[in-house]
């Protein structure tokens, strides 16, 4: 069954994924429907440990840039940084857009949008329920409902559209025992499913994964047992933006007579925005670190940042003996309530390694059950593809192993969807009831934020400075008057070497004298130069470090 | 019971690990009992991702130097990169010392030692085979067993000296069913365990995993399952010196119709030593790359390096459409037979995805059970706590949460020693049949090696390099005759942007004329222009890169 608009023409859909699509992260997501954009998410990722000195990745917003008159509205599935992280770099570089989200979404994006100085007033935000429904233009009607994930007030949709039903899970777990017992609700998706589903766009992050994901009740049963034996202050670090978790870890902690101390600022943050808007409750209220001194260990548990192993967060602090409040001692216990994100498993093991020096006791996966994935396993991926009962498929945030693996997956099923694509950011999907494939692209791609600057950074400069942590860097400065000499200064090369430098200043002054002896252009005097340093300094020493020859006439 | 030295007297005996104590890697361990030192492997480390330019890192001998010629004899218990990677760089400097070990291990050790140009006859390289009995000085008689791991022709060995028996498994697992068909000769271990071990040194890596490490033949199963329903050509990437592994793999294709070829140089490398010393054998020929063009892709298979996603291996050629001679097409399938050494994940991850994005079949880890570690997990731990029933227990081979699982499973076990040791590399552990501890240091730690240069790179210019590939390098060189003028370069910082570089310009040439009408001194107004800069710089973006700034008068 197809839904026509009003001339009766049912026309075509693009959808047009301008990050997360071939990644895990920065997601965001545009339909178009004629002279109609809604938009889904803005995220950020994070780069890679080849991406030097880059502190986060935004999405390009050329197409959006270029096609601003036709957005008509924005969607955010959940509050999670892939998801909401690029608002305050994309928000102020598009006209007044209305953004629909849940309670706790717009309470930590006011929070970001306020820590770059984007006022309330500047923005049109407007809050809607998990379940809502919301017409965007005239060929969106964007059909929410609740699924459970890491994080409360989380929405997938059943979109409404001229050319049929797409249903996007959003990022989900199904969780039989969510924190806030608020379960997903999928009669939506089997109403889809039964009326017929066009488009399913499902998450793929652990499409390689067997069985189901476990439930935060799973997870909060097996702290619980630890905090139960310890006798000692206990110290858990998870995800800031896991609510569900820390409301978890709260209750437990009264259950068992410990006060909770929030160590960390992104903690702190969360918490407070978590707590205002009802989805964080706490029988006794926090109480600071100081306060804590005057009670037992017995009765003490700090939840703190640092599962990721960041060098300023509290867990690293405390392991390395640098924090300012706190230290630990034998007796305490820490529970990393965590896994490490790809790239991070050296700084999480560093500071592992350090706890278990300090004598204390330390618990985190795989072999203590003390952490779960956000991410649907494939028994409930196959709830999902089983309900919907798509036409076409998209399988969506993913590296391609995974989006790979989801379109095996639901192969597999018995009642499998007709075409599967494998998407990359900046395809233009195109969808009619009868086809799905893709036409064309817009551009799409990484823009890198490093310090105040966003998009002065390319990858000829990070080019650059891989080179130089490599091999370090030798400045050659030639002088020419009254008489010729060269400087030599070097950075990360090797350790201070007098012969070495006197014999790369003389290579260096050869070269420049030779030159000038034959009245050579400057710039090939700097050619020379560059050459006859670089094969002395491969041949003495086996390195090529980034030389700058610089000759001041 | 003990065993006394000719005088009667037990005296004491050292243990000082110089490497490979509280870190997986380089290692290198010594006996000293009185006058006489006995020395264990001497392997390298692989730098972590901090460690920036570094290609290897050997450990400090300062302790064998100073006493070079109390130094008896020196075993190798396999042939692993962290337990030979180091002779290289470590015999030039030291005399003349009889080294034992088995055929395979001496045959890689030759190898490496002639790319290195140290022939034959420079060294005193003793072939035994596991099980034999080796006198070293007067104090210690070393009688090696067969033990099972990742390579052939590996020894644990126990060690009789005047103050009792140390047992040492080297680096294990228990595998029943190795591809030679040699097991584990635990005997001598059994033996000592009932006349007394004083101390056991252990292997800890797998301390954390429950249960008992899969077989080689275990792994051969899967991967031929792989392979009997391949009908395109097979890839299989593993750890070139696991010929264990590597054998199976060849016997396995040879029983399914494929003729294998071997690409990559460390491959063949390790193939042609392990064939010349009877370790592995083929009934069919190798074949080259270009004889298999002429072969149906039914009747292919490759083994080849990449295993850890090196940017030059096969498998990673491969995967990014490099490869001189050799394209992946769909319907090829590939197999990693390796886990990701930690630091690796993400190469390994990236050379994943691309092999997806070409179309063919991948299998890996966990997913497919196509990989098992060489060393062992905590039953087969138990079996050799069990049997050998130590006093005193060192656990070995692991960094400090490896160590400590170590000791913290022996402590629950029926039987536990009476005491357990976390010991650090260069700890001087001293062993009486009734004491058992540290009692001070020797230097200790690691050399990097970079290049030619082995030493000459070190934590500060590590620092350095880390530093210019976070934020980019500024180069200010102030000329000033006839007129004070100032030049900018700049390298990873961000891109060029002329206003920001006359910017920079201004303000250092401020700087240096206002020092200069000041009469400062030149090293001040170096100062003052660096000074003014960094401020200029960090305020207007946000950064710190590296400035280095030259004064030419």
């Amino acid at each position: 069954m197809t839904e026509h608009n009003a001339g009766g023409q049912p026309g075509h859909l693009e959808v047009i994924p301008l990050g997360g699509m071939g990644e895990i992260g920065k997601n965001i997501l545009a339909y178009r429907y004629g002279d109609e954009i809604l938009l889904v998410d803005a995220g950020l990722a994070f780069p890679d440990s080849h991406q030097v000195g880059v502190d986060l990745i935004i999405p390009r917003i050329d197409y959006l840039q270029q096609h601003a008159g036709l957005i008509k509205g924005w969607v955010i599935t959940h509050g999670h940084e892939d998801h909401i992280g690029s608002f305050p770099y994309i928000l102020p570089r598009l006209p007044r857009i209305p953004i629909y989200s849940a309670k706790l979404t717009l309470g930590l994006l006011r929070e970001k949008l306020s820590e770059f100085g984007i006022k309330d007033s500047d923005v049109d935000l407007r809050e809607i329920e998990p379940g809502e429904r919301v017409q965007v233009g005239r060929a969106f009607t964007v059909d929410t409902f609740r699924i459970t994930h890491s994080i409360p007030d989380n929405m997938g949709y059943v979109l409404h559209t001229p050319v049929g039903r797409v249903v996007h899970t959003g990022d989900f777990k199904l969780d039989a025992h969510p924190a806030d017992g608020r379960t997903s609700d999928l009669s939506k998706v089997a109403q889809a499913g039964q009326d017929g589903t066009l488009l399913l766009i499902s998450d793929s992050t652990n499409a390689e994964r067997p069985g189901t994901t476990a439930s935060e009740s799973d997870v909060a049963r097996n702290i619980e047992a630890i905090v139960k034996d310890a006798r000692g202050r206990v110290f858990i670090t998870t995800f800031a933006s896991n609510v569900h978790r820390i409301q978890n870890i709260v209750t437990l902690a009264e259950r068992n007579g410990r006060r909770v101390a929030m160590e960390g600022r992104s903690m702190l943050k969360y918490a407070q925005v978590a707590q205002a808007v009802g989805h964080l409750e706490f029988k006794d209220p926090l109480i600071t670190a100081e306060e804590m001194a005057d009670l037992q260990d017995s009765q003490a548990l700090f939840v703190c940042t640092g599962s990721q192993g960041q060098p300023m967060s509290v867990l690293s602090r405390l392991a390395f003996g640098t924090h300012a409040k706190l230290a630990l001692k034998r007796g305490d216990s820490v529970i990393l309530s965590s896994n490490p994100i790809p790239g991070n498993e050296e700084a999480v093991n560093l500071v592992i390694n350090r706890l278990y020096e300090l004598g204390v006791d330390v618990y985190y996966p795989p072999t203590y059950k003390v952490h779960a994935s956000g991410h649907a396993s494939q028994d409930e991926l196959a709830t999902i593809l089983n309900l919907a009962r798509p036409k076409f498929f998209l399988p969506w945030h993913g590296e391609p192993r995974h989006q790979i693996n989801h379109a095996k997956f639901a192969q597999s099923l018995p009642h499998p969807p007709r075409r599967t694509l494998i998407a990359k950011n900046g395809d233009i999907v195109k969808l009619t009831p009868d086809d799905f494939r893709v036409t064309g692209t817009v551009p799409a791609g990484g823009v890198y934020v490093d310090g105040l600057g966003v998009g002065d950074i390319n990858d000829d400069i990070i080019l650059e400075r891989m080179g130089m942590s490599q091999e370090g860097v030798l400045l050659l400065t030639a002088v020419l008057h009254p008489t010729p000499h060269v400087e030599v200064v070097s950075r990360g090369f090797v350790k201070t070497n007098r012969d070495l430098e006197a014999q790369i200043r003389r290579v260096a002054l050869e070269a420049v004298e030779t030159g000038l002896r034959e009245k050579r252009r400057m710039e090939d005097v700097r050619d020379d130069l560059y050459g006859a340093v670089r094969r002395f300094v491969r041949k003495t020493t086996g390195r090529n470090p980034v030389l700058i020859p610089t000759i001041v006439e």
